[in-house]
């Protein structure tokens, strides 16, 4: 763990202390404790929102991001800014914070989708957009909120960072090493890479399960079908549980790449139907042993490196 | 558990012993062994295959289903015969037994689609179509073959009767009570509202998830993606590591119902895609939101009833 040494830093800024923020909050001051003085400050649209956090001890402090004096002091030296709210709130977050934030600050983001927030930065920050590295650790959606946070949610899970070309590259490792503090694995893509592979395995797939239940909610016998559902259902639909904010939210920020392959989907699906309205059992098995094939090597290779426990993300 | 009572049986005779036809062995030979004398004989395509259902004690003897004195001695006077192989094998194996069918011996099955059945029953059996019943029994499949059969496999799970024109009354009952007496909630349906029902919640599910492990094979960054998949893929697409001659012999037995509902998911997709394409958010969050709502209550209403260790079906 010579990573975990690796990174040390005075003060912390969340913006958004929930699962994400406060998860990192918690890990990096278990070694802060360790290490001596750290201070993570957690800001929030009211103080009422991080007081919880500050009670559960995840955070030292609290500021509301409407209080300037607050803002101003909070952000003083901060080593780190992470903002770990919605990537809609981006733009006005940054534009909130810029005023205040010092050349020496690093900000990076926790956001789901990348090549919108890296035009979002782009416009707030402008000349400083060097100062930004965005980021996007992949970890558990399920429980949300600070109480929710867990010392260990990044435990080999993956964190992606995509570099910009304006960064330093001390400060993409001082990024870097941060999320390698929590015991996560750091890796860098560029930000349209990001997009395409989280449209494939997450994005579409949230679509997808909505998209089962908003039919069977549409059919006429739909309290029928639902009262047949059994586990294929359960696991298939899941994901449909999740935030309609958020993933509507994810569904826009990251549209470009999403519709790219939402229209691949259906030109499997058109493959499919082809092969079941032709009965061709051949073509049908053709894909279901390919599929299934690298499904079990999917999970087998997991199950050496990955998260079992691993959320809808 | 005055259900439990209500059948009782001499002989019983079990075409494919594995998961289901293996744990109702199970479940009324433990019945038997407290009620006294009832043989359960298996019929394989070789005494191989059923020799070691009768080594594990599930059925008392095995018959080869070649073998035309030793199917004529398993048949003769059996109460209940039940049909637990491919789907596809309905009309040759009724075929096969026909000649050796006792008046008083009723048939029924437990495939996963019921028009089909019906037909192929229809054409075997002829005038003798009474004797039939056919059944689909809604229980796991992620284990098979007889060493996962479990005597309690079937409680509080659904098991679905279609009852034909020809069955007398006292046919279906005996059937159900069959059922019944293994813990199971047994419930009559119409063979077409059958497959309809789980052409939407089984059917088409398996076909989306095999659809979307497929897409990314296809994807010039397919291992890259792969790489990324967390939890919500690993959800989604548990069911694509399901069997690949079962789920397309599923897909030719029931496509009429299975194209209907994969055309009306199409036109949901269809309609997200817009939303998403119109940068739409109240119109995707109204989706999401209304599907989130439904799978809750789903998930609540089985947590009350339901089994949580249901498998994929």
């Amino acid at each position: 763990m010579t990573d975990v040494a690796a990174f040390s830093f005075n003060k912390l800024v969340i913006f958004g202390v929930g699962l994400i923020g406060g998860s990192l909050a918690r890990a990096l001051r278990e070694r802060g404790e360790a290490d001596g003085a750290c201070t993570v400050i957690g800001v929030g649209r009211s103080a009422a929102s991080t007081g919880r956090a500050v009670e559960l001890g995840v955070i030292d402090s609290s500021a509301a991001l409407t209080d300037d004096a607050a803002l101003r002091e909070a952000l003083a030296g901060a080593d780190v800014v992470l903002l770990a709210a919605p990537v809609a709130q981006t733009q006005p977050l940054l534009e909130r914070i810029a005023p205040f934030l010092g050349a020496d600050t690093i900000v990076t983001d926790a956001g789901s989708t990348k090549s919108d927030v890296v035009a979002a930065a782009r416009a707030a920050l402008g000349a400083r957009i060097g100062q930004f590295v965005p980021g996007h650790p992949i970890a558990g959606r399920e429980s949300s909120g600070v109480e929710a946070a867990l010392p260990d949610l990044y435990v080999g899970r993956n964190v992606v960072l995509c570099p910009l070309p304006e960064n330093a590259p001390g400060t993409v490792e001082r990024i870097a090493a941060m999320w390698r503090a929590t015991g996560a694995l750091v890796r860098d893509m560029a930000p349209e890479q990001h997009d395409r592979v989280f449209a494939s395995v997450s994005h579409l797939p949230h679509v997808l399960s909505f998209a089962l239940v908003e039919q069977i909610l549409n059919s006429p016998d739909a309290a029928l079908k639902f009262s047949f559902a059994a586990g294929g259902f359960r696991d298939f639909t899941r994901i449909a549980a999740s935030s309609p904010e958020m993933w509507r939210d994810v569904c826009i920020a990251n549209r470009v790449a999403l519709l790219d392959e939402l229209d691949a989907y259906s030109a499997v699906l058109a493959r499919l139907r082809t092969a079941i309205e032709a009965a061709d059992g051949a073509a049908l098995e053709a894909v279901f042993a390919r599929s299934r094939l690298a499904r079990t090597e999917w999970q087998e290779q997991r199950a050496g490196g990955g998260a079992p426990g691993d959320a809808s993300k």
